[in-house]
């Protein structure tokens, strides 16, 4: 979850204003985010895996309107507002964006209005999926706000924040099917989907950080040609583009973040040295 | 997870001896533990709770057995080692307490033999109950540590960790189902679970800090009440009491704590204003 910035513009842009418009409908399924955070372009991709059918509302948390938070007082994105109730006219809030996209695999479960399950359905294999799901969250991420906002004044470098984000990438690598493209395979799930926000965000650590992020984009040992594989094939997923703005409203979204000047939730938390909310 | 110090006794005690007991025989799912660990005692709750046959080992991470760093060279408790393949004889390590729980649950679903589901049947439901799982693990228990390892030389005050924890466990309460017990009523589910060990625990704070936790012990407002209701009947609850160890074990291992020397991970983490492990 994030708050974005103000100063940016509240609307989609590029390839996902082109879905944005063909989502804009009332629909009792609404999905509140902004173009610029990749917690709610995680949950927008499942939405879009998933074919299932809803509206999207770009908000700017800053400006927000009455109807939103009178359904989610917390008023975050992404907030899901889901339809409960036998007319579905009721609505509550589902928020945190892994929590919001295990509950659309398992509310639209059925394969063939909605495609294959994103989680696998063996007990052991779902719950090693979840495992490696919570080392993206709990140390991929935060590595990658590690390194982009780094500063001069850091207590760490920029070659140990480099290091930690290439240590908890390539521990993630190891555990891919070997052959891939996904991290099970030839199955997409939500372990691709639980990353693939922020690998479609990579470059900006080249842009704006000196050496950027040193992961060789060729050569290297196995572990980053697997890498390559993996990285290749989520920032082609259609789910991804189809999701994502222009190019370059993500340099000026992110200008803050190198300059560690964001006001993001998880921009001060990294600034704090304090787990990301 | 937690590391526990060395120079605790790597052994059950009281009632959760008699437990072990019970389990000590060889079987292929195994849960390797340490008696002090919380994040340990809400898997083996959980283990209870649906009847599952089990081997508890009782593991000091500091005299690790090579049979268990082979399996799980993270070598951190809880891991459940769970049998796959056709006939059982390979295993593979599960760790994260949480998505441990929820394995259990979802690979020991027969209702027959295993009681009811600890996990609603309801997307949305079960959607909430993650969400609130996921508040007492990132905001209660984080609380707890900040509460218990105060020390003068903190940047903040008892009273300030006090007011913390008090607003999170608030939090929660007011989403408790109204009569209770449980937060989801008349149903026991793995969000109590969650919350268990720690409840368990909140007396140290009262052996250890001046003022203890704050939490009033009678009067109060209704929230207090509905806290009081569901804490009478979880520190009550046979497989909580069954997995716990001797009480002055507890005021032993929660010294280092209190005096902000312990050695474990979470107690490390909270020391340095870290994420917990």
């Amino acid at each position: 979850m994030a708050k974005v910035d103000t100063s940016l513009p509240a609307e989609l842009s590029g390839a996902a204003a082109q879905l944005g418009a063909k989502h804009a409908n009332e629909h009792p399924l609404k999905l509140y985010g902004g173009w610029f955070c990749p917690f709610v372009q995680r949950t927008w991709i499942t939405l879009v895996e998933k074919r299932i059918p809803h509206q999207y509302i770009e908000i700017n948390p800053y400006r927000k309107d009455p109807e939103f938070l009178a359904m989610n007082p917390r008023g975050l994105v992404p907030t899901l507002a889901v339809p409960v109730g036998a007319d579905g006219k009721d609505q509550r809030p589902l928020y945190e964006s892994s929590i919001v996209c295990e509950y659309l695999d398992e509310a639209y479960a059925d394969g063939d209005k909605y495609g294959p399950r994103l989680l696998p359905g063996g007990p052991y294999e779902r719950a090693r999926a979840r495992l490696w799901m919570d080392h993206i969250s709990s140390k991929i991420i935060p590595g990658f706000y590690k390194l982009i906002q780094h500063t001069p004044e850091k207590p760490y470098t920029l070659e140990q924040a480099r290091e930690d984000l290439h240590k908890n990438i390539r521990a993630l690598v190891k555990e891919m099917d070997p052959s891939g493209p996904w991290f099970l395979g030839e199955r997409f799930s939500l372990v691709d989907i639980q990353l693939a926000p922020w690998a479609k965000r990579l470059w900006l650590i080249d842009h704006y950080k000196n050496g950027g992020t040193g992961i060789p984009k060729e050569g290297g040992d196995e572990v980053w040609a697997r890498w390559r594989k993996w990285f290749d094939a989520i920032v082609e997923r259609p789910s991804v583009k189809e999701t994502w703005s222009d190019d370059e409203r993500y340099v000026l979204a992110y200008k803050r973040y190198a300059d560690d000047t964001t006001n993001s939730l998880v921009g001060q938390a990294t600034r704090q040295g304090e787990k990301l909310p």
